[in-house]
């Protein structure tokens, strides 16, 4: 079964509203198992609604329109479907009594017929009901195709799609195979290109699929499968996603919702270590991304932001004289400020970053984006040098990224010294 | 000149990401007055992108697609628009060489076929630098159509279409009336329907456009003008907009961004009155509303919020016997409310909320979404039954918006007592 989501209202096309709409009745298909290849967003002009119509019509089965079910003479969906299907629309009788009651309730007459549109449904399907609204949906089913009507807001759409909707597409598409499950594996360290070369072929296959997604400083891969049953699309995916971990190592860090703050700080737990943290161009960056997690205070003890370069001599006890030789955004300076925040905060590591992140600042030989990352352990310390590219909220978030990972590297090779 | 948003990404038809991107350009096109009659979203298949790029390029001037320009082997949009348009590619020199040093300077080797299609730009057109990025955006041009590829990542997109698209549009709809210029007239306790009938010719004029849109609690028509210049679109705009406030009365409250809660409190100013407010089921809304309003604090002076039938007689001197005999949701003790808020602050006006927002609660007699609002003033007071459709957030708004509503009728009528 093929469906096709069709967004009706020119304050689309004029960029008002965002469609959150689609994107909610999308996931729900997906949900279902049900695939999508098209979407259309067209205004409320009758002639290119008519287009579009006949356009979904003759590469899907389900139709499933957004929009124009209102009372208003622009409001033409209803009227424009069952014209596309050559269907008819019949009154709901009890709908439009309900309709009138509202009307003499205000003390007003009879309502005009545009009113009284709302309540009109197919005469070969059905009406959907509006908990929250004046408008019926619609259910059309002709001539082996379906199409679904539903209004434009959300606080209507939302419950007529779950109530009716859904359990209608799920009895429709039983038989099918319906289960679909996803794993998606959460990657560090390693970009998007060289990715996809380790795991090109099981890009290939169809069932399961695999799907990269480039985030903000990490990519995900998401591995897809359908079968009869939950357990039996988990049992697709499992062999694929253990071949992933095989290609790509310590580079993937999680699955699913975890983050990287998550993961470092359980991790700290597990080995019972603490963390310091000094920032420089991250701004408190990744204090707020380990505070986020919950319980992060046993292994969190310190951050100390420090943008200025007096502000690093004096609370991160690093010479003024090693900043007026190799420059305060330096491998020399991440690590002595590392060092620094383990020895403020009494922690086992300590973590850095110093750099440029725009959009002033930057030089030739150290341009924006010039970050360096600095750890500190007992016994030792190192660096990594980065340029990354972006805004400098970007880079801000891609030198967090960047420390959380190196914490999270150190733990995999040394988590119990 | 007619252009059409093509959205790239089987992640879009999923659901997974809401598609932010196409809703900014929409409004960027609007801005320059360039029409928009359909947008598509379509997923990273070359077939389904082929037959949505031709369907495009035959109903529209310029194609603007989103997503698809990075390294990955699903990112195809660049070289599917060079087919479909029968355009050819070339290597952006610089580019390609960036990218080479940004792959050497990490201590890898040269960078895969993958990675430089980033660098292709048109042979017949030019590229776009992406200042957050590493794939360059695109624009051909050939046999008389435009197409331009941005890449889909929104803060990649953005400045792209900020820095280079809009200059570039606007240099090519030079010579055609230009300026769009929109009032919005926002409407209170009045229905879509009445609004409608009411302006149905203005609807069908095509320059000023009138066009309704229902909001929350309100309806907005939006007056859009194109002419030669901003002040000549505004020209034509005025003569309309006074003939809506002439057939709709008080009924219109304010324009374009101005809020009824703002109205509310600039009209209690400027009469030199103060209002109080005693809220039930609107839990709160209203005083939050009001105080959003800068220096609202100098009219309004107290608002108690009274779930319980208790606090509504402790702190609203409301006697117990009166809730007993006709209920707490009732017009009597709307009025009651509404006084007693008055008294406790010492104010000019009350206003009192009292009804059933559900999702429980409700009777027959009296169903969720029943509320009265009371208005009280030196020497009277009135209320107002209402049955509001809705969830409980819906039934909250709807009800603060009513009370806010009765206040400025209040004072547009009785505004120097």
């Amino acid at each position: 079964m093929i469906a096709e989501i069709l967004s009706v209202g020119t304050e689309l096309l004029l960029g008002d509203i965002i469609d959150t709409n689609a994107a909610y009745l999308a996931r729900m298909l997906s949900r279902l198992g049900i695939a999508s290849y098209y979407r259309t967003t067209v205004g409320d002009n009758p002639v290119r609604m008519a287009a579009a119509l006949t356009l979904a019509l003759s590469r899907s089965d389900v139709i499933i329109t957004i929009g124009g079910l209102g009372p208003t003479m622009d409001d033409l969906t209803k009227e424009m479907v069952a014209e596309s299907l050559g269907a008819a629309l019949i009154e709901d009788a009890h709908h439009a009594s309900w309709l009138r009651e509202r009307y003499r309730m205000r003390g007003l007459m009879m309502p005009p017929e545009s009113v009284l549109r709302q309540a009109q449904i197919p005469s070969q399907g059905r009406g959907i009901a509006n908990p929250n609204g004046t408008a019926l949906g619609a259910i059309f089913e002709i001539n082996d195709k379906v199409a679904i009507c539903l209004p434009g807001p959300p606080n209507e759409l939302i419950p007529m799609a779950e109530q009716t909707v859904e359990p209608y597409l799920r009895d429709a598409t039983s038989g099918e195979p319906l289960a679909i499950e996803s794993r998606t594996l959460r990657i560090v360290g390693m970009g998007e290109t060289l990715v996809e070369e380790n795991v090109r072929d099981l890009m290939l296959a169809d069932n399961p699929t695999v799907a990269p997604y480039a985030k903000p400083a990490e990519v995900h891969l998401r591995v897809t499968a359908r079968a009869e049953s939950d357990s039996a699309a988990s049992a697709l995916i499992a062999p694929v996603a253990q071949q992933i971990r095989e290609r790509l190592g310590d580079a993937v860090y999680g699955t699913d919702t975890q983050t990287l703050e998550e993961i470092v700080v359980r991790m700290l737990e597990s080995h019972g270590m603490t963390l310091a943290v000094a920032e420089s161009c991250s701004g408190g960056l990744i204090a707020k991304r380990l505070t986020d997690v919950p319980d992060a205070s046993h292994v969190f003890s310190l951050s100390l932001v420090t943008y200025s370069n007096e502000a690093k001599s004096r609370y991160l006890n690093i010479p003024a004289a090693l900043i007026e030789s190799v420059g305060a955004v330096s491998s020399e300076v991440a690590r002595a400020m590392a060092e620094g925040a383990r020895s403020a905060a009494i922690a086992d590591l300590g973590v850095s970053v110093t750099g440029i992140a725009g959009p002033g600042g930057g030089t030739p030989a150290k341009p924006v984006g010039t970050v360096h990352v600095g750890l500190a352990w007992e016994g030792g310390s190192v660096s990594e040098h980065y340029e990354f590219l972006g805004s400098r909220t970007d880079i801000a978030y891609r030198a967090s990224q960047a420390a959380l990972a190196m914490v999270r590297s150190h733990l995999l090779r040394h988590g119990n010294k």
